[in-house]
């Protein structure tokens, strides 16, 4: 691993914030990672919901050979397909990066900016269509890895991804500590973390919950 | 569950970002709920790396009767021990939640504020001792329910807390659904999410590593 690597998490309103705070919290502790949150404007970013601001530190123009690439999603994604600031960025920074990635809808982005054409990834189980009709090879799976592009699947699905991560860009002891520190053992109260394992009635209860924010 | 419940999740300068992030993702989308960030200060409050700023959007003054209280952890909380503002607020507070919960050393504050006296609490795996001198009875345990207080282990233990309370505060079949939304179907790439899984050499390794960030 080289001395200091630059991780950019990219920042835009209406984000989903655990998209960014899940492989920001884990890829933050490895040695000699600076993580710089950036976005189109130095300011504070709206979550999905509004009930949180996040800073962008930096503007894209500020940022420009990141060794890793953070795309987290949301709500937010859909205005910027095809935004020629933000995948104008991804496009030029993704040249040089040691890993470009995404979480959930972050992954819209990455298809937008030409980066996915008929490549495998993933997004969050909700828009595997839309990330087909944007070029990719849509794959139902929690991380996929193609070369230095590394795509996860929805919200949490990021940790996973950032300590796969962790030990590609350090080594597998590193990635394991990082995940003793953040006590990462995951014991969920319930087994519905995917479509298949949480069957209709909770698809449907989704669907009412999801309906009722609009 | 009431129409609208307000959750309360606390800021304070040096926050370990996704022991808030993990309760806040998954409580925000419960049906009628409110999430406030509040802290001393209405201003962005630094994580404990200095990378990310979160804005706090109310002041502890203007957050009188939360529901819900969630304290996350970090190494601020350390010197908040005692402190009358925030002791006090949590302390005030208390007497009218539906739940008050902790992640990681949150719940250090909540048993500096009294209110672990003598109860079952868990916290981060490092900071267990001191949460006993705080005097409640430390528990080896990713999330410890006691009543109307929750406490959740390191980091992303806050996670599986913040389903259980979903389920708490509305029922299973919600709760599920936002399981399934946030995709939180973990697959970690190792086994070494606590210290008796991860063993003396991870063990050693996350030494080398905290000792390297100080």
């Amino acid at each position: 691993m080289i001395a200091v690597v630059q991780i950019a998490v990219v920042l835009f309103p209406r984000i989903t914030v655990l998209d960014a705070i899940g492989p920001y919290e884990v890829l933050s502790r490895l040695p000699g990672a600076e993580v710089v949150f950036v976005a189109a404007d130095k300011a504070e970013h709206r979550s999905d919901n509004g009930f949180l601001g996040l800073m962008a530190d930096a503007t894209f123009e500020e940022v420009t050979a990141p060794d890793v690439v953070v795309v987290p999603g949301g709500y937010g994604t859909r205005p910027l397909i095809g935004d020629p600031t933000v995948c104008g960025w991804l496009r030029a920074v993704h040249e040089r990066t040691t890993y470009t990635t995404s979480v959930c809808t972050g992954s819209l982005l990455l298809a937008s900016a030409g980066l996915l054409d008929g490549i495998d990834a993933t997004t969050h189980w909700a828009s595997l269509e839309l990330l087909g009709q944007l070029g990719a090879r849509p794959v139902t799976q929690r991380v996929v890895e193609r070369g230095k592009i590394l795509t996860a699947a929805g919200v949490s699905s990021g940790i996973d991804m950032a300590l796969r991560l962790a030990a590609l860009l350090a080594d597998d002891l590193t990635a394991q500590a990082i995940q003793l520190q953040i006590e990462y053992d995951p014991q969920p109260p319930f087994d519905t973390g995917s479509l298949a394992k949480a069957g209709p009635e909770v698809a449907d209860r989704l669907r009412e919950l999801t309906a009722a924010r609009r």
